[in-house]
């Protein structure tokens, strides 16, 4: 990823505000919507089976988040994903603790074969996903970053789509492509929702990076780079995760494309 | 609105506590009950069918926020709804996207006939829910609020109710009456919730304001004057939205009536 | 209580870090969440009637909190409650407004029989329970803690469990044991799921202190102390409910156990 491409990515979300149609876990339904604001994008959750297909239809990009879903909401996931396939919507899928409990892991097995423009999960569920692993307790990762390079790679080339590992470290693998991420701070898991509004706001990223015609690849670590700068920021400044919170929000807004650049450090995978 | 009818209203609220019941969409449920215990009322989410129905009969005012229900929560919106109106219960309806999106649009358009003490929109729901506009993406106001100025005064006349229009400025319409507040700040629109909790806001003034003989028009009015003087003040405060949060709920919670009456502007409409 | 539980007690969540699966209200989910990871727990807010009887046999303890679910989280809650029974996990049960309403009244008088390892509320919802009392208006504590010791000691005894009541000062009761704890500060009451969360945390001490070779009686005090003590400290440095929810969190995770015992004050009741 270019300096450029990067910079690039965060302005385009910025100037064009794209629509985010969530389809999330209720915990952090309000998390999520808020750092979507911060980032520059508009939230909308709307997830009933009887709006969330129309809904996807116009959205800039759509989120499913597997966590913890009614019933009601599965048959809303199942909806939207249809929308958006149908109106060429991308759609980020995050495969919450898939392979450790049954009924999300039967949903996230069929989801990804229905065409997301990107997954996101930490090592664990990567794995799982891909058939190489039995999964976490809940969303704790229990592997490391790096031990879920080459399931990412499979999901990657098999559903021609970015797969970010999150962690630590984070990798952002496609294709032909795989770039490590440093950023954040160690407050940022003690902080619930900072995973899932991560995967809200590749979301964003991908939505505008659709018009501004930024690579896939280079959104989606475009996106973990604005996330983790302004982690890194907001744990400068704040004495518990309490007071994170606030000042995570507002790094989110603050930072400029240029001071998101300088606060984190790529390096492309040799191949 | 005189001096007097706005601070008598916030210290209703003060002395009272009313007790507000709110059927809400999960996003913003937390913060609804966080600024309801900072005006100084009392919050209870209940929305089941089985509890709603019984449940607004002894509140003192029920918020109806279409954002996203489940079916049950629909079910519990009707129950809550024709609990209220047996029991004189006042109740607020907040229209959150009606126009947009079809199975919302056709719960409001039946809801409002049902008799509300006040409706609290953006520009855009207000129009469509009188029929006059076909609603904006979400809820992202995209009319400017005086185009909504007729279509408030027609379902004040034709539902005898106030009808509240959120924006840069906010304008308080009943039948015989409009008055134009200038509040708040620009990180308000950047917390997802500040407009759904003060659909709850108004429900609380109205639920004091029966008791103290004060006028629904100006309970409507001191409501958003109370949530827009904390928003200036907060903004002042603040750094961006996420501190923005903390500083506004420390406002509505510090602000004394005469501070709020002075924060403010307020500008009747010539008939 | 002797200094050495409460320390010990406060050390042994933080070395082992239990998986708390809640299965409550949707309002304070997110603060839940973050109260947990704060005092060093893991959350899952696994309640779907499919996966929640499989987690409750993985988790460390599991919370069953009956403020306004839906008729799926009922269903839930019966399955996490066999889950937790056949595996031996502790559960706590939050019987949120018993008494007042009729379809939770009935789940939790039926849910009391089932073998909770505590129970919290406050004095309204204990005395309704036991048969004592019709309840409070909501979760507001209408009645005064020490009138709800006898309702109390009754529910320890049939039960076998520990019974904790909150209020001004909190009482812990087991069949043989009644312990005053005084802590906390007025904005509590102003943050919506301090008392929820109180639930859930209980719910991680008792998880750990199984392993441990703590008793449950100590597990619950340690729990209130650990809120209480943390409370006191946001409440010295906040200017209202909005600044306090940070600093709660933020001392919530800071606080060190000599640190909290030092903050509390504790007093055995005279059998």
């Amino acid at each position: 990823m270019t300096t450029h491409a990067l910079q690039d990515a965060v302005k385009a979300v910025r100037e064009s505000t794209p629509l985010v149609q969530c389809l999330t876990n209720t915990v952090v339904a309000e998390i999520t919507a808020n750092v979507l604001l911060a980032v520059g994008a508009s939230p909308a959750m709307c997830d009933t089976p009887e709006e969330a297909g129309d809904f996807a239809a116009i959205a800039s990009g759509v989120l499913i988040n597997a966590g913890t879903p009614s019933s009601e909401q599965y048959d809303g996931m199942r909806a939207a994903i249809a929308g958006a396939t149908g109106a060429g919507t991308p759609w980020v899928l995050d495969p919450v603790a898939v392979g450790a409990l049954r009924q999300r892991t039967a949903f996230c097995l069929d989801a990804v074969t229905r065409g997301p423009a990107a997954i996101r999960g930490n090592a664990s569920e990567i794995r799982a996903l891909a058939g190489a692993g039995s999964g976490g307790r809940g969303v704790d990762a229990t592997t490391d970053v790096a031990s879920a390079l080459d399931a990412a790679r499979q999901l990657a080339r098999e559903h021609d789509c970015v797969v970010a590992i999150s962690g630590e470290r984070d990798l952002i693998v496609s294709a032909e492509r795989a770039t490590w991420l440093r950023s954040g701070h160690r407050f940022m898991p003690l902080l619930i929702g900072t995973g899932c509004s991560l995967g809200a706001v590749c979301t964003a990223y991908l939505g505008a990076a659709k018009e501004a015609g930024i690579s896939a690849h280079d959104a989606v670590l475009a996106a973990h780079a604005h996330m983790g700068a302004a982690g890194g920021v907001a744990g400068s400044l704040s004495a518990g995760p309490g007071s994170f919170h606030s000042a995570w929000i507002d790094a989110l807004y603050a930072l400029s494309a240029e001071d998101i650049e300088r606060l984190v450090s790529c390096e492309e995978v040799e191949a």
